[in-house]
């Protein structure tokens, strides 16, 4: 089909006002948010609703054409990129963006793929719920992203991942056909749970278009503290002894390393001290804010803490929030770095950061690591830079620096990808660490649910 | 291949004392739980190691033989009994009981499939933690049944099904490849979460031979209340109520409708009043016990209730879940019934309730609806007896009063299948109202794992 006779067939589906070819409609989803990946498209479309999604794929199907589906391009691996060959059709999820249900009695809320994250926590709030998935990228990142990355950020400790706060999907198949996956319901043993198979697919088994989503009780009680600990081993037994005290209302766990501290202060940030660690906590529960903030602070003087302290108001609160917020901003001022979005159990991570670091220090001597992360999921991220003097030519040292944190995270049986999803980076070191037996499996499934390889090529399930 | 060097092929892989043949080893294998369904088997095997499991299924896979795997067939749908063609290979997985590994630190243990759920809870237990999946024959049930299920049970309010209990299995695929996904990661997005295609596929796409699941503090604190409602609306609005103010220490809504509870203190059972409707519920929280009660009862203070007893002890709160897990045991005593485990989003049951029941009414003048369940999940267990007088020919009926309650639970978005499974049961009302699209994917899915159809077959995936 030329290319005047399939604008004419997509604009026929879509409307002609969201057919772009132009290059000032294009560019901006043709780059990665990190600016490592540049593709092509043979057009930019922007389906209306399930039914449109729907006929764009069967006609993609049935015409060979390649479709990349995009939500909020946040991806910081290059998923949401079109390979450079320009034969892909770049699908964009922005315009399904209707809330089509809030129940409030059961605690769901079904949406459509392209809302903003931010936009479906504002819903929840207006229906007086809570929904708790908090990234940085919220204010662009859309739900269909989130679904596709399984997206993790700041709350999973105690809400779990995108996949757990996902109760129903509506996904529309390679070859156009709609499958209904929508429902609220928290048991379900009706057959096999199909809806897992598209969260974490980064877009390459099918389309996903809407979903009902868990929402919570707004907690009306939050107490928060900066605390610093000696070490990691010290950290990691403070979130065993929170988790016994407080169960469940144990909300973030937030680890941050000296360096990044020290970064923090050096950028105009004002620290209530400089620790070997720093702890971010956060309890969050029903009830009154002073009971909460009473046991916490009860908690932590039988502690004997040395540094510590608990927010006293909200503005402190966020101002606490803020410094962790800040960490990548600061690092960035400093020049670039090899980002690793890494997980390891809890319970390895004083050895993993033990090990891997005294291994990068030998080979790199002079190398700085920024670690800090979400340390009650095991989520590190995991910065290296300065490899060379000046932080010269760092990416030339990229692919040895990888192959040391790596493998360290695979000693610990961790994850080279714990919320950042695998897209175009990390495929080589999935093919490298995932189980063999499994890595075949998904690769047959894909066959399965995709025989022609069309959705979104170019990524790990297709490359390399 | 004939008997004779089959099971000397047997023997080799496993030993001769774990290939057993006779009637009087093999029966109680061969019938389900609730006595409905009769199988035939070439021989029972008991593997003894995942290597032996794997072993057995590259045999079974080169000579096309069947494999029924089977925990500890507890399965109320009959779906771990055989085919009555006695061709297929029953594979007992009770020998793989080994506890592998238990980290503390990281709220993980990772045991063999084929302990029983009391033993789990019960080293999780001896490890200062909770290992919160419970439900009536967890004595007898065998942890990959729990997970091949889905199993649901008596905490899935709080702490989920066991789906959302495992973050990690290792599975031996129908051609005897293991496929190593265990782990304890919270966060991963490194690939397709393929463990999740496993939990729930009852035994249809490979067998599980381990797991690794999440543990949980143990509660401190416990407060049980026995309460009267008028309706099921009041109980939906009190369930809101509740979540708002006690959120996740909300830990069991159970729903009792009057005539289980006339049918309790028929058969002996003291109970605190009768009303429309009682509701059991338990909040469970880490700190003082005394607290979460005058909490509790502060709050209950306010509802204004009539009818309302609070366990004082915790004998009293041990015979208040007595009334609860006593309905099954009386409702038998009072003949058979038509049951039904059915999921319906928890804003849906008063009409669920209503509508279903009118029908019912109309349709059999004079039958009786025995309604209870974890009303908390939306998930009601809903028996259906006397569709004549005398409770006479109520088989009969059988497929006229599912059409009936299937049908209501299907204009709800509800599930055929909330927490028992499909099995043999309920392979035709599954391919009556689960999405054709979706249906027809499960099943590529298991063409593309188990291409020979030799895994546990004649259940649902493969029958009807």
């Amino acid at each position: 089909m030329n290319d005047t006779e399939l604008l004419a067939r997509l604009a026929a589906i879509v409307g002609a006002a969201h057919v772009l070819t132009d290059a000032a409609d294009t560019a901006a989803c043709l780059t990665d948010w990190r600016g490592r990946y540049h593709g092509a498209c043979r057009a930019l479309v922007r389906p209306g609703s399930t039914a449109e999604v729907s006929a764009l794929l069967a006609l993609c199907d049935a015409e060979n054409i390649p479709v990349v589906p995009q939500g909020g391009n946040t991806s910081t691996c290059g998923a949401a990129t079109p390979p450079a060959d320009g034969r892909a059709l770049l699908l964009s999820l922005a315009r399904l963006s209707r809330v089509r249900e809030v129940d409030t009695a059961n605690d769901t809320i079904t949406v459509e793929a392209g809302l903003t994250l931010a936009a479906v926590q504002q819903v929840a709030a207006e229906a007086g719920r809570l929904f708790p998935l908090s990234l940085a990228s919220e204010g662009s990142c859309q739900i269909g992203g989130n679904l596709s990355t399984n997206a993790g950020g700041l709350a999973v400790l105690r809400y779990g991942t995108m996949r757990e706060l996902t109760l129903g999907l509506e996904v529309v198949l390679a070859d156009g056909r709609v499958m209904d996956l929508l429902g609220g319901l928290r048991k379900d043993t009706s057959g096999l749970d199909l809806k897992q198979l598209f969260i974490g697919a980064e877009g390459q088994l099918g389309v996903i278009t809407a979903a009902t989503l868990r929402l919570f009780p707004r907690p009306s009680a939050r107490a928060t503290a900066w605390l610093g600990v000696a070490d990691s081993q010290q950290a990691i037994a403070y979130l065993a002894a929170l988790k016994a005290r407080f169960g469940d209302r144990l909300t973030a766990f937030e680890l941050i390393e000296e360096g990044c501290q020290n970064l923090l202060a050096k950028h105009g940030h004002t620290l209530p001290f400089i620790a070997p660690w720093a702890l971010l906590i956060e309890l969050s529960d029903s009830g009154d804010e002073a009971l909460l903030t009473d046991a916490f602070v009860d908690w932590l003087a039988e502690q004997q803490m040395v540094d510590g302290v608990v927010a006293q108001s909200e503005s402190e609160r966020l101002a606490l929030w803020r410094l962790r917020e800040d960490i990548s901003e600061v690092q960035k001022l400093e020049g670039a770095s090899i980002k690793h979005d890494i997980g390891v159990p809890a319970s390895r991570i004083p050895a993993f950061i033990a090990a891997c670091g005294a291994e990068l220090a030998a080979s790199f001597p002079g190398c700085r690591v920024a670690c800090f992360g979400h340390a009650g999921d095991g989520n590190l991220h995991y910065n290296v830079s300065h490899t060379r003097p000046d932080n010269a030519r760092l990416f030339d040292d990229e692919a040895a620096v990888n192959e040391i944190v790596y493998r360290h995270v695979a000693a610990c049986r961790g994850s080279i990808a714990a919320e950042h999803g695998v897209g175009q980076l990390k495929g080589q070191w999935l093919a490298r660490y995932k189980d063999p037996v499994a890595l075949e499996a998904m690769r047959a499934l894909k066959r399965t649910l995709d025989p022609k390889g069309l959705m979104n090529p170019g990524k790990w399930l297709t490359a390399g």
